[in-house]
């Protein structure tokens, strides 16, 4: 298929190159800053534009992959057609698109990309959505190209897996700032947790992480609960953390009705 | 060396076949679950009991790796000797093993372990603490054979590593634990995060993980921060834990004092 790509942030940079490989044509870039925009364009070997006036139309698909905040913009600068217009995004209504074409969907990649990391595309679980059928075949016909791992699902569905993409990924990541912290203030390596963190995330791949719950809260052991919560007790935010993830734990220990 | 092996628990499983790989000599294992301990035993390929009577004395070591609370009755089982007597807890003061020798110490595995996971025992961070100089010259004998990441910290510092592990391995995993939740209650499969998760804890295997954050905190995205905390107005406690890490990234964002 010829594709517009407008956006060229770290998700861009990792859609592009799985487009190219997967036997698809960018016909344009579109971006807004001009160095990744260049940078990316030469990655594709493709033409690029920092101004949307010039949105190519000889195209099947536009596909959308900037910040939520910046999709309707685009959105409205698209000249309307009847080609398959797509965002990315996890939050984002898909009729925020229907101001370019009526056959519009959603392509949401739940990943973590950053523009230094590999990440193998057909790994990555696609959610989409469609308007119209016509736009559902040629999402599903895209969409396979790039993963084995297509998921249809509703907005409401989509939320929440943006949600809980929060949850796994965002906010384990802040707890290991925070362990980061507690080590440094004590003159302590964050290198010591890395395999942890590492054996922690390998665990779940087979396993459903309920069954692998280990630790003081798990065990109810209340003695080692009250240890750590004075060692915390200069930390007011880490404390409260602390306490709320602790009692949640020990409420799941209740069998549940 | 000869070691005597008190534990049949999931650091027994893997600490027993680390020693024996090691050179070392498992000349009895002590544990409480007869069935455990008769699997380890024929693992180990050594003699077991599960009666504290018969204690080998015959012995250069004696490792305690057991529950927190069931350290300091075997401890008390131990003729009374001038061996190396070793228990493997994050949080337990070493002094409790004084009843058994003058040389006693601790020698902490920073990793989380199940009896159906592999662990390369090598690359476990190992926390070591030292009553007597003879002490300390045979723990750093023994633990060199272990793993390449010795480190020898305080007490004090061994409390912040066993927190710190805590904030990095139960909790990110509990975090897990309300993804799922989340998903399954709207009809999705938790298959769809098993590989953000591998990548977010891979990210963070070269890079800080302050530097790896993203996320509407991290963007300060209050439009995305209140969809969500409206998607979660009816579970309370997940409520509670969004906010606060919420709130703890926000204050991240501001450059700190």
């Amino acid at each position: 298929m010829k594709i517009v790509l407008i956006g060229s942030g770290n998700l861009a940079f990792h859609l592009g190159p799985a487009l190219l490989k997967a036997g698809h044509t960018i016909v344009q870039l579109i971006g807004r800053s001009d160095r990744n925009t260049a940078k990316l364009a030469k990655k594709l070997d493709c033409p690029y534009s920092i101004q949307t006036e010039y949105i190519n139309v000889n195209t099947d698909v536009y596909i959308i992959a900037v910040s939520d905040n910046a999709i309707k913009s685009f959105a409205k600068q698209i000249p309307k057609n009847d080609k398959l217009v797509l965002h990315t995004s996890g939050t984002v209504n898909a009729n925020v698109l229907e101001i370019a074409s009526k056959h519009y969907g959603v392509i949401y990649p739940v990943q973590t990309f950053s523009t230094d990391r590999k990440i193998k595309f057909n790994t990555v679980p696609l959610c989409l959505e469609a308007s119209t059928e016509i736009a559902s075949r040629k999402l599903k016909k895209l969409s396979s190209t790039l993963s084995d791992k297509i998921h249809w699902i509703s907005h409401e569905q989509r939320q929440v897996v943006h949600l809980a993409a929060v949850f796994s990924n965002n906010f384990s990541n802040h707890l290991f700032v925070i362990a980061e912290e507690l080590l440094n203030k004590s003159k302590l390596d964050f290198n010591m947790l890395r395999p942890l963190i590492a054996e922690t995330a390998a665990k779940i791949q087979q396993n459903t992480p309920g069954t692998m719950q280990t630790g003081p809260a798990k065990r109810g052991d209340s003695e080692t609960i009250n240890k750590h919560i004075a060692l915390l007790k200069n930390n007011k935010q880490i404390s409260k953390i602390y306490e709320v993830i602790t009692q949640d734990i020990l409420d799941h220990n209740a069998p549940r009705l």
